[in-house]
């Protein structure tokens, strides 16, 4: 018998009937054999209603009190989902992150794990007893509140998978990762499986399967980590897999999409060693993510810096930007809104040579004008006009095959022997 | 330098703006050189919300499940109002139960409080931070949130006081202890001081201002406990004092009225040891709350029993009766509804005869019809038709000169330097 930890989101339970649908979801588990501990997020829009009661009161919140104040979300669902359990006939018991043994260092609002005393959840799964752990959120040595950020929940997933050497399922109202946005590329397919790293790359693309910190965290214990439908997860669902398992088999696994970037320019920078640190260091200080950044020379001794950034961002960085250009002199600053960066990933991209020039060769045939381009070892990507993204999105998931039901390649696919699980469609 | 325990109720940190009030009466006080110790009950109506939550999930939640939930709601409003004095410049701290040091048995749903580890909240004091505390809860010896009942944020307050040797000020939105309430005998006065055993028989009378169980332990400790408004503190107060301070010199310093008042009686009981326990335990097994008992001999060896109750309890308490009258065999069953009681309560009447007979001749000058009359030391009820309910306590609330101010008497009158406080008026 093995232990699952199953993680259901904030829209998962949102109201009783959602709660009711994970219930069961743990029942069927529970049923074919596996000993199951729950990880819960907030209900809902719960975390933003209560971001809208701190609004009221208080401009800049000291993080401590709004960690003590959001981690109240997680008590309420993890409370709801225990009762639900229990009136299902299934003995279950909700638990705060401290309660589970969550320990974490005190940097309230981004709190990292430190360790996890697993003794609590043993108990009880010895016991027979579900736990039900509040997602997203620890308890510090000292025993202050702390919450791991948003996204949290994946993370405490993914951590006590580690710890228990369980399995790790991500429940949502998505059945998996898919080649490209369905909502967007209509031929869009679901993947039976993805690697860490094009997860990882996806994430920080955008795409909101599954937090970053919880892949990484996923990728470094090698945990087995799967997306799943909440409510109907005989739809199959979305295996994460080390590189050896190679994910599809194809070049390219997946689009990405992501609206509302602006661009800001940097032209006649000094060459000199440290400038870069010069433009970056208080853009962080100021709290601004960076997304690409290209770098090129410019002139003799010059060179120009390109960076992309969120639009939501784009007048603090421009204050940033300008106020660093008078002070280390620059030829020109200028800032773009209105664009979009559209990525093809793919761990494949490593051994394929020609995926760079497969996919400028589709772009030029249907006319899309690039503006920039920046690549990673698994990725490219490039800037494109807003109104352009749609059809570049398509255009890109076409020429890699991407609308064709994925290929059954990789020896790591995970089939229940229920059936359900991640089996390829 | 004292410390003094302020409790802000639930329709006292109703939203930011009453939240801001709450936090300028903290100031207030710490100006006065005073240092405080805030406890908050939950947001307006949040608790019910919890509960209507709960009745979706749930026909009958686990009680250590059901604190879990329910101790979420202070936990917002302390975070809530801790960041708001933040926010106005002062150091504070939102506290849980369990980190405020509030040790309880684990009858989760109406915990009592075993132990306070006042070393945190001292820490605090001494730093110059506000410790806010949320009322209501606190921590078993195994980490297992519970939550006092409901009114347990009092219960809190009055506790934290005890251990502290604080003063504690019960904040609301009233403006203190009524001779009547003041929206069924519009002349009704606020009392300037009124005792514990006073304030126990208005509050089981039905009487909001404070909990029963918290007026208890006032009394046991002999806390220095005050009433006063949560936004318009001088506007005065109640100061609720020992016998010796003797209240308000009056013989009836309040007049309260209960409506939706069920009675039962049950006519020719055998009349042998042990038939009062047949009939009363079932109702208590089936958590019937029964406010007065009436017993007068009814013939030869028989008796009849006449009770009164909520009428939210009458159809519980009518099959249990009906059941228990079925099995030892009595004379006839019957239950009124549309009734109310109405009790002059006031600490002097234990010296002062002829109380009742003042009492009933008003009454029969106003023809009052009195349906039933039970009396306990420092208190006279009678039935009424609930149509009479009004002007019944009008009438009494008139017989003993309760419309006039109250005279200056007590040696206890608690004034303050600023002259706010309890003054009389």
């Amino acid at each position: 018998m093995g232990i699952v930890v199953q993680k259901f989101g904030g829209s998962s339970v949102a109201d009783a009937q959602k709660i009711r649908d994970c219930a069961t979801h743990v029942l069927d588990a529970i049923r074919d054999g596996d000993r199951v501990v729950v990880v819960v997020s907030a209900m809902g829009d719960s975390t933003d209603d209560l971001l809208k009661l701190v609004s009221g009161v208080s401009a800049r919140p000291d993080k401590r009190e709004l960690d003590q104040l959001l981690a109240t979300g997680e008590l309420v669902s993890v409370a709801l989902v225990a009762m639900t359990l229990q009136s299902l006939g299934q003995p279950a018991r909700s638990l705060t992150g401290g309660q589970a043994g969550i320990l974490t260092d005190d940097a309230f609002g981004r709190a990292g794990i430190l360790n996890i005393d697993d003794r609590a959840l043993l108990a009880l799964l010895d016991a027979g007893i579900v736990p039900v752990v509040a997602g997203f959120q620890g308890v510090t040595a000292g025993g202050e509140v702390t919450t791991l950020g948003r996204g949290g929940s994946d993370t405490t997933a993914v951590a006590l998978a580690a710890k228990l050497g369980a399995r790790c399922e991500i429940l949502k109202d998505v059945d998996g990762v898919y080649t490209a946005d369905p909502r967007i590329v209509p031929g869009a397919q679901r993947l039976s499986t993805v690697t860490y790293d094009e997860m990882l790359e996806a994430a920080a693309l955008g795409s909101q399967v599954i937090h970053p910190r919880a892949v990484e965290l996923a990728k470094k214990f090698n945990d087995t980590l799967s997306v799943k439908h909440s409510h109907e997860p005989q739809r199959g669902g979305t295996l994460i897999v080390g590189e050896s398992g190679s994910s599809t088999g194809r070049v390219v696994s997946s689009v990405v999409l992501k609206r509302g970037v602006c661009r800001v320019s940097i032209r006649g920078l000094a060459d000199r060693a440290g400038i870069q640190s010069e433009v970056f260091q208080p853009l962080a200080m100021a709290r601004v993510p960076i997304d690409d950044i290209i770098q090129e020379e410019d002139g003799p001794g010059t060179i120009n810096l390109t960076f992309t950034l969120d639009k939501n961002d784009a007048a603090e960085a421009s204050g940033v930007v300008h106020a660093v250009a008078g002070k280390i002199g620059v030829q020109a600053v200028r800032i773009d809104g209105g664009l979009a960066t559209v990525s093809a990933v793919g761990s494949g991209m490593r051994y394929t040579p020609g995926v760079a020039a497969r996919m400028f060769a589709a772009l030029g045939d249907a006319g899309v004008r690039i503006e920039n381009i920046s690549t990673s070892e698994i990725r490219i990507s490039i800037v494109v006009a807003e109104g352009d993204a749609q059809r570049t999105t398509a255009c890109i998931h076409d020429a890699f095959g991407l609308n064709a039901p994925a290929p059954v390649t990789s020896p790591t696919i995970h089939v229940r022997a229920d059936g359900m699980g991640t089996r390829p469609a």
